[in-house]
């Protein structure tokens, strides 16, 4: 999954409250402190390390590791693997590979053609390219398909849904339309495809087909390929899809899918693997189908960019589509390396990235893979010259992320305990492109990365990658209005407020971070580069190969370097602290903003309900129902009352925490505390991150317990989740029952922060 | 122009500030008066009238007058002018055609190709389509050409400039591209494409090609024509491209095209022939010219609906653009007629449409057209019956509307003085589609309207219009967000507020109202029907017949019903008054509007001066500019004030004027008014809008006179226009110089509804 998924994904963005210059100056004095502050400015080795990763050895790495395809199972995928760990283990980590076995099913039978006079059969392949020889590889082709569906022959109408929300339901029903029984026409974008699939099954659709439509992932954006680098008409997004109930292994919930594990059978309800079948689509592919719906011309917001009228549907000749798997068990190998620290060598900080493609993979993950493999290597360095940190490092080559963050979830699984006494926290990075900083994370390390974004270096200006990330959301928000005709924000992930401050995205669930933060309760970065412009043209197709990426990605992998440099730096900060950085301003501003979110979405399902209800009482459906128009008035709906005060009120404990919080951390000066004092501080400062997990987890889905940052059981962006999906999916009661156990969350968050106020003492 | 351009105006939106129910009702007192006012209820002869209004003889009347090609100059011309007067004449009007000597410059020789390795040839033609007999008509067949621009031959690299707004070249210069000695590419919307070629001449540009592109006016928006009704890929937009100084002839400002009448020269810089050459041409031919741009990627919103990537050029190779007209002069003709008033036979009520259209007209103008017919046929009716208006009313059918409003400002020149003094309203209309009401028009009117809106029955529902409309909005505020992904508005021209009071729009300069409202100060309406969705896919097009009008237009001619009863219980009600319906309360608020939309103009053009300025000072444009997305820093520019304290001062002088208007007026029974009296309170109730012209014009522009509802220098929609045009055009210290007059008119406006209330008494 990865990069794409960054942009679908609403900015709940973070305040990082403290300047940079002074956040971690503990005199608490103003002024221009930069130069006398350590955490403002570079140690010697930092400085080294900085100077020391190299761009051309990221090309190198990608190159030389995505040569075959790197796919789980593919016969390159053990090679791969055994490479990387080679490496590590010569640049002196303790190395380990860790195993699993997971169901890999790949296509045995795939067909979708609309039975039209003369039927029209979808290519359902990506041809070879001239000038991209990694195109040619026909050897561990995997062709076009979705992991994680069922098998399926079904021949129905195709109707066309939009993006397929919960909203595109609700406005095809105003429009006299249902899926039931039929396929969907789905374009990508906006949520998680296994969302999208459960949505239409819930809906009583008998089938999927999700396409990339031009207007997002197509020449509405840029030229194709092989003229340029998005994605042409014959490009296909693979994917997972999987029901997020829980991530990784779909067969092995809550525990590590190692060789003799209970497993589901996969047609077991409570396995993850989707109720309908689906494949996905090019838009060389969908645009015959799409061109066949009848009925009302579709709303202006589901209109793409291929040259034809969009319509609702449904068809009038139907879709026949099948899709038959081999369900094949594999390996897959995640390899684990450490440097031992010194004075809390029990304390871990966790790096990773995915190592896995959905062919070659040379932007997603190697990219972001191989400027992790630097920093690993310029570390690795120093240990051997004598450094010692003062906590263990870890870092981390995932396998089997594509298919649902799987090789990262089984280790969170099998790893659980241990992560829970010892994580620090875990960064992750997934693709890079060139652009501006992306940060996502835990808040309580906003302030943290606005100092590591002050010394690190946008490669193209030589300005601070801070400077930059402010003048391209400033500059952005003054070339792209809101009128600007797509979906895509111009926003980047990390946003500036008013004061130049930058923002912080919520963690989010779009990479290996997932089960760090949802099930483990795990402090969790992503630092990455790329914006809305980034070319992800070739995401999840073949042609993700390393021609591609030398000619559209990070050509010169100059950003893959300033990915080593911010996400190294943060690694080595974190590991040679004394006191840990956290801080819990942003945490109450985060905390604030997810319960503004929670009180907005409430009123925003209210008041559509009122305004539904009243549009339906004034008759509005009938009088304004034109053939051009049709209109069908819904039912009308009770309008439910959800009291949010008391959760409120547990916001409230949390702010006040943190500002007792702030003013005791300002009053202490950490280089006069005893180094017992500090390690019990540090133990506090942790176990804040852990207080976010409810102890039985999510109401029905105990693998989620993050109760802030757990995604919604879509895989979408859900402000308090236990609350905010009931509220989706208009379960007023249980919504109501869920407020209580998340006022019992707030406080004990709060009561961690103090915990730690006190330990300051 | 006429419909088109509608959707391209912003709401200027008026306020409807009494409740229809008892607006009028004299008594001031509340409770359910509906059935006891007579203004809010029918009466016998009313009634008889909306019985009477037929819609077989409306689609009688449009098939018959667009048999043939209706421009000025065709062979049909004057039959149809011919028929016109005579059903005037048989319905017992007293009817005269008045005609002027116009140049009416056609096209002898047309070009345009992209001079590629192998040239391609822009089409530029409309074919004839099966099952449109129309379309076969070669005879008087007008080829797709601007009229009024002047004769070029010019080949030069062709550069993209979106909808060719101000802020289009101001983004290109961020783009570090520049359109002096390039042929623009424009795509039709947002502005009067007069202003668009004159803003390209200011810019350098050597000639303009302006094209509809298919998201705004195409398969976009539905089927194309002959399978649907909107624009196919040939499908051109024919127009005028006068630079509007003035409206009317180009050669004869300011005074009636007669013959003999003193002219300019064509190649008078005073004229309002445009600068540089331009073609219109459909997007099957703009389709090669814009996949030829080189260059960056055109911003998100410059983007459209072609499967291509827009980009913002200039093209390798060079565009050759060549235009030469004949130059001929012909002959227009008004047809005028009368029913003579009784009591106040020298106050007149004008009613108009036009008559020409750009081939056939069917929709643009004879819908409208046809429906006002129907209406004089019954007032004929009525009179010969016996029946006698209080007031003159005066029935107009226009011709060379499309060419700048020709046929109704030499009216207007010619009979300034007798408009001035005898004029009570002039009520206009224009393409009538099936939709909603829309409603444009004077303040002082606005009450009026909605009582007619409350009487008159939506064809298809059968509701009042007033509900449909009400509902309309609700309901496309909550169907089509903002994120919509269009630049078309959902909203119908008649908006409404919060408590479901009908708003106005602006009158704007759409049709021929144009020179009644900037020039004569007379109070406007336009009243009709459509939508944001009306199907408008053949304006200006060649397929703009009665086959297409049966098939994607007003197919049975209800709304062509429904507006004849709404316009003609207008007049019927605006002849027979006693006292007139003015009322200053929705007055008050649309000066208080247009002052607000000075002021956001005014911040407008500060903040993005400072913001811009910000950019450039913190090295943003070289720090974001990258091969992707390259950027030029613009200059440094002064950010200038203005202080409009004094012109506040004067909207408050309006508003206090018409609470005290108000009041007099709630205390006062018409009936129990002598009629010297009603007299004396109606000529100062017309004079009020009198008030609105400054005796000298704009500045640098004499023929506009009216302080508020002027169109701006390119023919938009500008609040103040005196000053917001400079403001626009940067120019400051003339924007300043323009306060203290535009102070002047609105105490003059205050001074005049003062008098109103002062003669209730």
């Amino acid at each position: 999954m990865s990069v794409q998924a960054w942009l679908a994904l609403p900015v709940s963005a973070v305040l990082l409250v403290a300047n940079p210059a002074t956040a971690s100056d503990t005199s608490g004095a103003s002024g221009h402190a930069e130069d006398a502050s350590p955490a403002a400015s570079l140690t010697a080795r930092e400085k080294l390390f900085l100077d020391s990763v190299s761009a051309s050895r990221i090309g190198d790495y990608i190159e030389e590791l995505t040569a075959r395809p790197t796919f789980p199972g593919s016969s390159y995928s053990p090679e791969v693997a055994a490479k990387t760990a080679a490496m590590f283990r010569a640049w002196g980590w303790n190395t380990r590979v860790e195993t699993y076995e997971i169901p890999f099913p790949r296509p045995a039978e795939r067909a979708v053609e609309l039975l039209s006079a003369v039927p029209i059969a979808a290519r359902l392949e990506e041809p070879s390219v001239p000038g991209d020889p990694y195109s040619e590889q026909d050897d561990d082709y995997l062709e076009p398909y979705f992991i994680y569906g069922p098998d399926g022959d079904v021949t129905a109408p195709a109707i066309y849904v939009n993006f397929g929300l919960r909203a595109d339901y609700a406005q095809l029903e105003r429009l006299g339309q249902s899926v039931a029984g039929k396929i969907v026409v789905i374009r990508s974008g906006g949520m998680w495809r296994g969302g999208k699939v459960e949505l239409a099954a819930e809906h009583g659709a008998v089938g999927v087909l999700i396409y990339s439509d031009p207007k997002e992932d197509g020449y509405f954006r840029g030229d194709t390929y092989p003229e340029g680098g998005w994605r042409s008409a014959d490009g296909v997004q693979r994917g997972s899809i999987l029901y997020g109930k829980y991530p990784g292994d779909p067969l092995t919930p809550g525990v590590a899918a190692v060789r003799g594990a209970a497993r589901l059978d996969r047609s077991d309800p409570a396995s993850t693997i989707a109720r309908i079948p689906a494949m996905p689509i090019s838009y060389g592919d969908a645009q015959p189908i799409l061109a066949a719906m009848t009925g009302a011309v579709a709303p202006i917001a589901w209109r793409g960019s291929l040259p034809i009228t969009y319509r609702s549907g449904p068809t009038a000749d139907p879709v026949h589509l099948k899709i038959r798997y081999d369900w094949k068990r594999i390996t897959i190998r995640n390899i684990v390396a450490e440097l031992r620290g010194t004075d809390y060598a029990a304390e871990k900080v966790v790096r990773g990235n995915h190592r896995d493609g959905w062919i070659f993979g040379a932007h997603d993950p190697h990219s972001g893979h191989a400027a992790m493999l630097e920093e690993a290597r310029v570390l690795g360095k120093f240990y051997r010259d004598g450094w010692r940190p003062k906590r263990t490092i870890v870092y981390a080559s995932w396998d089997a992320e594509e298919q649902g963050v799987i090789g990262s979830t089984e280790f969170v699984e099998q790893h659980l305990a241990d992560l829970t006494r010892s994580a620090v926290a875990y960064i992750n990075t997934d693709g890079v492109s060139p652009g501006a900083l992306q940060a996502y994370g835990a808040a309580s390390l906003a302030d943290f990365v606005n100092q590591l974004a002050q010394l690190v270096k946008d490669p193209q200006s030589g300005v601070p990658v801070a400077e930059r990330v402010t003048l391209a959301n400033r500059m952005s928000l003054y070339d792209a209005p809101a009128s600007g005709g797509t979906g895509t924000s111009a926003k980047t992930a990390a946003a500036v407020d008013g004061e130049g401050r930058i923002l912080l995205a919520a963690p989010g669930y779009f990479s290996d971070h997932h089960s760090f933060v949802s099930h483990a309760g795990v402090a969790t970065l992503n630092l990455g580069f790329g914006g809305a412009e980034s070319n992800l043209g070739a995401y999840h197709t073949r042609y993700d190969d390393f021609a591609w990426f030398k000619r559209f990605g990070d050509r010169d992998f100059k950003y893959g370097r300033a990915s080593a440099q911010i996400n190294g730096l943060a690694v080595m900060r974190l590991a040679d602290a004394g006191l840990l950085p956290m801080d819990f301003s942003a945490t109450a501003v985060s905390v604030r903003s997810e319960f503004a979110a929670l009180k907005a979405l409430l009123a925003q399902e209210r008041g559509e309900i009122i305004r539904q209800n009243e549009l339906v009482t004034a008759d509005a459906y009938r009088i304004l129902s034109d053939e051009a128009q049709p209109r069908v008035a819904p039912s009308l709906r009770e309008v439910p009352e959800l009291d949010l005060a008391r959760l409120e009120a547990g916001v409230g404990a949390v702010e006040a925490a943190a500002a007792r919080f702030a003013v005791r951390r300002s009053s202490v000066n950490p280089a006069r505390l005893s180094g017992t004092r500090v390690a019990k501080v540090n133990r506090a400062l942790i176990a804040v991150e852990r207080a976010y997990l409810r102890p039985d987890g999510l109401p029905g889905r105990r693998f989620y317990r993050n109760e802030l940052f757990s995604p919604g059981r879509l895989w979408d962006t859900v402000p308090f989740p236990a609350i905010g999906d009931q509220l989706l999916d208009g379960q007023w009661g249980a919504a109501r029952a869920q407020v209580e156990p998340a006022v019992r969350t707030l406080e004990a968050i709060a009561a961690r922060i103090d915990d730690a106020a006190t330990a300051l003492d």
